[in-house]
């Protein structure tokens, strides 16, 4: 008998008919001899809407108050799916993440999981009930607050709640079938990925992929935890992501050479560029730059230093962040602008990250050459570069991402005899 | 320094408008050197809505996890207040009933109060900060589930945490200016009355006055708790409830034959009647038929026994129960209609119930005479009659209950020479 965790996300319990939906599918998993744990977001657009309370109510609400007030959206779908579940003739038991011993710091909105003591889930795992647990939220170590995690919040929970469960499986259910090539709105022939490692899966969320997120990927690699990412709207098998060995491993009666050198093509149009420009070319001016911008709390993404002109003493200085942090970062900076003596800031918020990720590139030294003629043959020009080991993004003009995007894919060989793909709605919490 | 307890229902929380109004007020009552808690229902129409939604996803939805999604309504409501609180400048912070120490048994969706245990809400007045405790919820001793505490339970709740905290006093904040001679809608010229004893609003409450919940007022006369009765709409004192004795107290520098004979008349449409007719005149033969109700979940109210006919040796046996017990009451009865041998029963669901409620009355024998003259003089006809020792109630047809209070209130000079009563909105739970 296999333990299986579960997550769904907002959109794939948006309303009572896909409440039943997904009992329908938990029934089942548990029919078929499994243990089932199942994670749920909060419904569709539950969390917009308190949101929407909250700032009628307070322009700046406290963060503590505004987690309890977040956390009851995953209690309404919690106690729902467990009421339809009970309906199919199978126990069911929700709890909230305090309930469920997701520990985490205090940091309220975006706290950070310590711990989870899954007693009361092993128990009632253990009575043959299945466990419905809110995602997103936690307790405070220290204040025995609630807490939220953020971002990808449940996705994390899922994952977490699977490692301290030693589950074998923690399935992401999402609208799409799994994670793809490419995103299927720009490549209709983009393909579903079967299995990817942890390590691709951290480029590709890095990268504007948006399937999972960066946080859970992150947990499910340090306890070596299988995540099956799959729709709620089909019964087809998705792409799990694994340890880079278990990838290999699937390919060990054939030849390692035949791995795909590439996994797909991510893309991001949520970063701005910044230039700094003529900044003296002397030793800790850069470093000054970045304290300045680390002390306003701006994350910086791609660096990129020109030589320094022979003739002036002065450099140029560009970086990427997210659009959301350039007037934070603008505004720090010019207030250093005198001491560190730069000529000007310049402000893009028109570019785009594309990406070309795969383990395989390691070995293959024509990648970043077949990659860049693959953009200037589509008559795309490339404004900034940064690389990995498993990795090649480039800076491009917003409006030519799409055209980059299919360059590589068809260029990589990476599309499908035919359409896969079906995209069935809004992503969840 | 006085510790106050305020509680604020559904439709003094309904909308954002509303919230920062109540807040205002809280804050007021702060500034004023109180310590205050505060406890407070779901916003206005949500515990309404949330039942709904429960409704389309199963016909009959276990009680702990309707527990679970009912008392996510309290949650929006408190962390929504506390932002506003905040928003003024002062420091709060809310809990559910769990986080307050509120202990119950495990009868979901009416669970019973066993211990409040307010270590944290405690702490928080300590530091001087406004605390915001979910009403209506709790937390099981035996299976640490959420409960909920059914009808008038966030009055109870606020009760409970008052005395459990030794607080000075407990506001219950309503739509009305507090508990009056009449309900005002039938009677305009009803009158605020300014203090009434435990007992005499038990009486009313259980009359069918739905200011207070019988539960809160026994609770606060167990621990000898003041309940100030006011509305959130106005500044206006309102009614204190208190122990008789303080009753009597606020006239000890006159003569206690002042004290007014008659608090109050109260008025029930909620009620229906049975008549068995036709029971055999044997010992037993009442209480097979009441053992049948009670095991039907029945609850009865008032009970009649006409005279046996000597010729017949057989009785009529009428009692008045809650309308909605009326099919299962009718049910049960048909099942032993063989066994006991009575003839037939009788369903009458045009019946109500007004009552004349005043410790005064056990001093004062004219009282009874005096209420049947008055409801005689205005053409109403009694079908049944139940006394205790502070209260006459009578049952007359639905359509004379308005003319029957009435005719009461003005017979013993309970009519105001203005009229005072506004009534506001809805009541919330």
């Amino acid at each position: 008998m296999a333990l299986v965790v579960q997550k769904y996300g907002g959109s794939s319990v948006a309303d009572a008919t896909s409440i039943k939906r997904v009992a329908q599918r938990i029934v089942t998993t548990k029919k078929a001899g499994n243990d089932v744990v199942v994670v749920v977001s909060a419904m569709g657009d539950t969390t917009d809407e308190l949101l929407d309370l909250a700032q009628q109510v307070s322009p700046l609400p406290p963060g503590r108050e505004l987690d309890m007030l977040l956390t009851s959206g995953e209690r309404i779908s919690m106690a729902l799916l467990a009421m339809a579940i009970a309906n199919l003739g199978h126990e069911a038991r929700s709890f909230t993440g305090s309930q469920a011993g997701v520990i985490t710091d205090s940091s309220h909105g975006r706290a950070r999981i310590i711990d989870v003591t899954p007693g009361r889930i092993q128990g009632a795992v253990d009575n043959g009930q299945i466990a419905i647990v809110a995602g997103f939220q936690g307790v405070s170590q220290d204040t025995k607050d609630i807490t939220t995690l953020g971002r990808g919040g449940s996705d994390t929970t899922a994952v977490a709640l699977a490692a301290a469960l030693n589950a074998d499986v923690c399935e992401i259910y999402t609208d799409v079938d799994g994670i793809f090539t490419a995103d299927p709105r720009i490549v209709p022939t983009a393909r579903k990925i079967p299995r990817i490692s942890y390590e691709e899966t951290l480029e590709m969320a890095a990268c504007g992929a948006k399937i999972l997120h960066l946080r859970c990927v992150e947990y499910a690699r340090r306890f070596n935890l299988p995540i099956h990412v799959r729709s709620s709207f089909s019964h087809k098998e998705g792409t799990w992501v694994v340890s880079g060995a278990a990838t290999r491993d699937e390919n060990s009666e054939g030849i390692e050479m035949e791995q795909p050198i590439i996994s797909g093509v991510a893309h991001d149009r949520s970063e701005a560029k910044i230039t700094v420009v003529g900044v003296p070319d002397k030793v800790g001016e850069a470093a000054a730059i970045f304290k300045t911008l680390a002390e306003a709390g701006v994350n910086i993404d791609m660096i990129v230093q020109n030589v320094s002109a022979a003739a002036t003493g002065r450099t140029d200085i560009s970086f990427t962040l997210p659009v959301t942090d350039g007037s934070a970062a603008l505004t720090s900076l010019k207030k250093i602008q005198d001491r560190v003596g730069f000529e000007s800031l310049l402000f893009d918020d028109q570019i785009g990250k594309v990406s070309l990720i795969g383990a395989g590139m390691r070995s293959h030294p024509g990648v970043t050459a077949k990659f860049f003629a693959a953009l200037a043959d589509a008559g795309v020009n490339i404004e900034m570069i940064s690389t990995s080991e498993i990795r090649i993004s480039v800076i491009v003009g917003q409006d030519e991402v799409d055209t980059a995007v299919t360059a590589a894919h068809r260029a990589f060989d990476l599309d499908a005899d035919q359409v896969e793909a079906v995209v069935y709605g809004g992503t969840g919490r």
